[in-house]
């Protein structure tokens, strides 16, 4: 990013580098994208809560390692920032291949972020699965 | 709160707050606990996200016409506070009653509050229900 990125474009290219590293199944990329903090949190669809990033790094560890392949694209992107602190709403649409089944899924997700040393990185990923809903539109992407 | 209470004990009465306007369907209440910017965003049990203060006021007002009687209680709640945005997960357990039925549900939350001039206030509320699941309790609830 330049220097004359806003926060908030920086923070959604930070969302961005998330989903990249879940598609890519890319266990290095995605501790890049996190703070390794005892305090972050994270709620995959269908898991329970999960506290502290050693939880949440082998919760991807264990995701990853029962996934062929995943393709995940984003839409509707809502970005707020405040300080050090930001937090994005965004639709997923993730289509898995586990075992031998494709899964294609459509998750509401809030993602909050944490500035530190002119580094954003995640602190916080909370899904909603929309079963069999299309949500709707907003025209407004960038807040 | 005394001047002596820490951020997080302050941001956990807040969000305590809303779920007692949320509780006795008090819609007066529900507007004290939130900015009403049109920036702030709701995600309820089946609802499609609701961006700004408008579509969350309206939504409340229609929850809570079409609720006779609402019980909620939280669980778990663990709060993080970075300067003047906090962020807390909590479970819900709401038993409702709506036309002639009871319906309870178990809601992963995410509540993201804001402070403005020594005010918290909520500017961002997503759920996710944890149908047939009981979530794991956790040890800690203040990080």
């Amino acid at each position: 990013m330049s220097a004359r990125s806003s926060p908030e474009l920086t923070v959604l290219t930070v969302n961005n580098t998330f989903y990249q590293a879940m598609q890519s199944l890319d266990l290095g990329q995605m501790e890049a994208v996190w703070w390794h903090d005892d305090w972050v949190r994270c709620l995959h669809p269908g898991w329970d809560l999960l506290l502290g990033w050693d939880a949440v790094r082998e919760s991807w560890e264990m995701i990853f390692s029962s996934t062929a392949k995943m393709n995940v694209t984003i839409s509707r992107p809502l970005v707020h920032v405040l300080s050090d602190a930001a937090w994005v709403s965004c639709v997923e649409h993730a289509t898995s291949a586990v075992e031998s089944d494709f899964i294609t899924t459509l998750v509401e997700a809030t993602n909050i972020f944490v500035r530190r040393n002119s580094q954003w990185r995640m602190v916080h990923h909370h899904t909603t699965p929309l079963t069999g809903r299309v949500p709707a539109a907003t025209s407004r992407t960038v807040q």
